[in-house]
């Protein structure tokens, strides 16, 4: 078996030595894997914004590779660790919801728990599970080892609800779910459901912003003004062209956004 | 073909998925790619320090490196994409100057367009080029797809003035383009303008500091104290030993430096 | 000789070319190496956290691993550069204390002095090390290149201190050490000192807060509260459940900690 790809999203940040533990681990096992690192910069313990994080980027990676996916507040507790592998990847990482967007949205998925401690790296931490259970289950993944080795098959896993998009006469109802490096609001109405719509936009409105256009790219606003358009993830985002839509607008996560249609 | 390295330098942070995506995408195309991060903490949109830095560190990589080099605020408007050979390395990005202070640099360059979407991955977003034009692009000429294969060459590429250093009497004219990590001030006046001074230094002036010495490393100044001297880039900067000159001194980007001569 | 893993540890910070550089440097010399950022973050010129970092994770990577270690406010000056092999693993770094931990920790230790400049980077710059010598002589070990192979044998090498842990009636006396990422305070207090105590722990305190529990995971304190437990790197440390200890109690490196006793 070709040894994969293994990627990395966490929690755990880059000023200490976490992430460095977890490569090593990973290394001592597979030598020959290939490690990338999505993030580490994870606000502290959410688990939803990891959760579209992953959903926004898992289908660029190759095939055959191994999400190690690390948000865990409740680390060293009795909530379960799993391995899912789900389309053509496989995910590792604490039963918390965190996986739970991406499993959703596969067809063939398969959830096994974490407990045969044979491949797990010794003795087990109760507050480091990133080093002592998910970079060693992750590298025997990569080197071909099946998720059923780890454990039984779990019953389910947990999950969470992604935020519903409403309609109303001639309005859409969403709301912003995450903002990014360049202050871009990113919505959870996606791009089937701008595909869909019965009307053309006639304009996005945001919190004291009624009349924000929609584009196709940044720069069809003047700079310095705001535009919403359908964004790289495949979801509608509000943005001001050259300057941050977070800050010039104040918005932030949670904040409803209505869709205005025409007629 | 031997694979070689491929070099990001990028302003997307490293927070969200951005940079996770483009090393998938590459991975997909290239298993065998071997990806290093320069930086992707440029400041948004800033054009100018990013083109500064590739001409820092480029020469340090081996020969056959592709840099794909990413700041670019007109995504998705009708700026052209590029590809560049220019001695031993070839250069993917967005033909708005962030190239230039290399590709000036280096004998032998030649510059084609990325136009033919085949290489691209689809579809192709019109916010997120880095993804699906520069990464795939890359990645199939670290397989050894030739440039003139991915568009027509171009008539020329855009670029700026690299500020330019002025004399006058027994004075010296810079200034200061860039402060790194440390709060060092590096200036425009290069090695070779050191080397070729018509007299020895007597002081570097900056702001209010009239009488900075100029010395050989860091620690040749008492703790705490400024001084100049010529940085490991090849350009003079303003230092502190163990501080930070742009905090101590006050300076910032785009402030007048002057070389004193002696006699 | 199968080529090894190298891993970065520097102050060097992310957001220049100077890392880049490093890595340039490194390919060129040895394009099959895989090269792992343990954290280029560390608090400018601080020795101390960067030896103790190193401590902490270095036995997770794999045998034959080269470290280069580089916190160096001296460069340039004459202080010596080594090179070490201290049981399965090669390091290098400027001969400051930043190894010392490590080296002091080993059982078979050799140290040799980086005089060799055939294996240098030329012209080696008086201000970056990291570029000119440390890296290539790293990628140099990683092909084999014996330490003997750079210079004569050292004397010895720069040490300080690890703070002591006091013991007095039913006390322990210790201090922190180091405050992560997630605010947790790390202390000077190993696993072995927590397993030899002649009776079980009572309370954990720390300037204001006398009656920390002592538990075995963060959950087992309610949220928002502090505890004390057996951190991943064998240290006693202080923390807050989903929180930060540091912010939370007011905490910081240096500040004393005492175990109170039973009975």
């Amino acid at each position: 078996m070709k040894t994969g790809t293994i990627a990395l999203l966490t929690d755990y940040g880059t000023k200490d030595w976490f992430v460095g533990s977890i490569k090593g681990v990973i290394r001592t096992i597979n030598p020959e894997a290939t490690i990338d690192d999505i993030t580490h910069e994870l606000p502290m313990g959410d688990v939803r914004s990891g959760a579209f994080m992953l959903l926004c980027c898992y289908r660029t990676f190759p095939k055959d590779t191994v999400f190690i996916v690390v948000v865990d507040p409740g680390v060293g507790s009795n909530r379960p660790n799993i391995v899912a592998k789900a389309g053509d990847y496989f995910f590792v990482g604490p039963d918390n919801g965190i996986l739970s967007l991406v499993l959703r949205l596969e067809d063939s998925v398969s959830v096994h728990l974490l407990e045969n401690s044979r491949y797990f790296r010794k003795p087990v931490s109760s507050t480091f599970h990133g080093r002592d259970i998910f970079a060693p289950v992750g590298a025997h993944i990569s080197k071909g080892v099946m998720p059923r080795s780890f454990g039984p098959k779990a019953a389910g896993f947990m999950s969470f609800p992604f935020p519903e998009v409403k309609s109303s006469g001639s309005s859409v109802f969403g709301e912003i779910i995450y903002i990014d490096h360049f202050g871009n609001c990113i919505t959870n109405i996606d791009e089937e459901t701008l595909r869909n719509l019965p009307a053309d936009i006639k304009a996005v409105s945001a919190r004291f912003f009624k009349e924000i256009p929609f584009r196709e790219y940044y720069q069809q606003a003047p700079s310095g003004e705001p535009l919403a358009l359908l964004g790289s993830s495949g979801f509608l985002e509000i943005a001001v062209n050259s300057g941050s839509a977070a800050h010039k607008l104040g918005l932030k996560v949670g904040d409803p956004v209505e869709l205005l249609l025409k007629g």
